[in-house]
């Protein structure tokens, strides 16, 4: 039997944020059938552009945590896209595949374990069979507002 | 009662150009199901790469309007195939989700408002309860053929 | 009449590897629907990955080759898909769409042939009708362990 992920998010000690306003002229979701698309959400730390470029002012570790605050803020944007649709968190049948874009100099090659700090935060949430996903990690030049971390995503209600 | 699009068009002057010629061994679009995927289109001026990288020899303003160009590129590749499908512009449910690829150096930190460009332009045709999209924006390396940007679209018929 | 895929690939001499592991925490593909969405592949060379960056340490040729092996190592993961799903290779409808991130330097432009090697190894395997795809190629800053080409897939059965 499917557990609560509300009661599952409380039990990590996760307060999900209120869906995040883009910083331009796009919405935070879209629906299409019964894939929801969720913009790339940059990371933030008290409410700013969490900064960074790994390989030069950010280490892994660092970034990695910066990829499960970005993972808990898609979470709350996840959470309004199910209510828009006539569900809720426990209503989602799939993570279905993330972006991770890392904020890189042209030497650094470990996006995927920082883009593990959003993979293991949905493996915690939804368990395996729900929120294990596809995934591409890379690193790009730089992100809006200097962001470490920017990911994106696809979960199927 | 939706509004003709191809009226919204020429009324903001904007004349689709054909469906664009990949630069490569690939479709302009593919469908699947009721989805459309457009592959990224690069910026052109008078039918050459538009070329340029900003935090270096291009401003965010210039490359803004770059990204409107690939919008209308979009659409003239959208219309193709929509009719390839059995419909036009009119038959859009949906614009799902764009990705806007910003030739960047490694501190330009404006991804997000050079491709407010194509944003706002699928706003203005479609109006917000069809044009409006999730997105993604960031900074790469290089693109082919040294565009400032390339942009692809996922759209819903 | 549809020819076997299995076949295709014996007579070009294409052994599949099988599914590859993917390096951190998350899965080799996902399904939603008819969609199989692949996750990122690098490229690997004996097992290993196939370090390299265009416009410095390799060539375009050689990253072109890189790409087709990328592409093989897709469809082992492609047919390990099919398979969960009940189905083959030759149960596959469509390639529908491919992203190839290619290692680059700043100034480096030719991602597009790049590419062009996991695209045109595509079409031989499937032909035009089934292997044709939409598809965006740009210059990633770094690459997960310093790959030289990574590429994701979306594939509809």
């Amino acid at each position: 039997m499917q557990q609560d992920i509300y009661a599952k998010l409380s039990k990590l000690g996760i307060t999900l944020p209120p869906v995040a306003t883009p910083a331009a002229a796009y919405l935070p979701f879209a629906q299409s059938g019964n894939l929801l698309f969720l913009s790339g959400h940059i990371a933030k730390k008290d409410g700013l552009p969490w900064m960074g470029k790994l390989g030069s002012t950010m280490q892994t570790e660092q970034a990695k945590s910066a990829a499960r605050a970005v993972a808990i803020d898609l979470l709350g944007t996840l959470d309004a896209a199910c209510k828009a649709a006539g569900s809720d968190l426990n209503g989602v049948k799939r993570i279905v595949k993330i972006m991770g874009l890392v904020n890189s100099t042209e030497s650094y090659t470990e996006q995927h374990l920082v883009t593990n700090g959003a993979s293991e935060l949905l493996a915690e949430v939804f368990g395996n069979a729900i929120g294990g996903h596809a995934r591409s990690a890379f690193g790009v030049a730089q992100l809006p507002l200097g962001a470490c971390v920017e990911i994106e995503m696809i979960a199927e209600i």
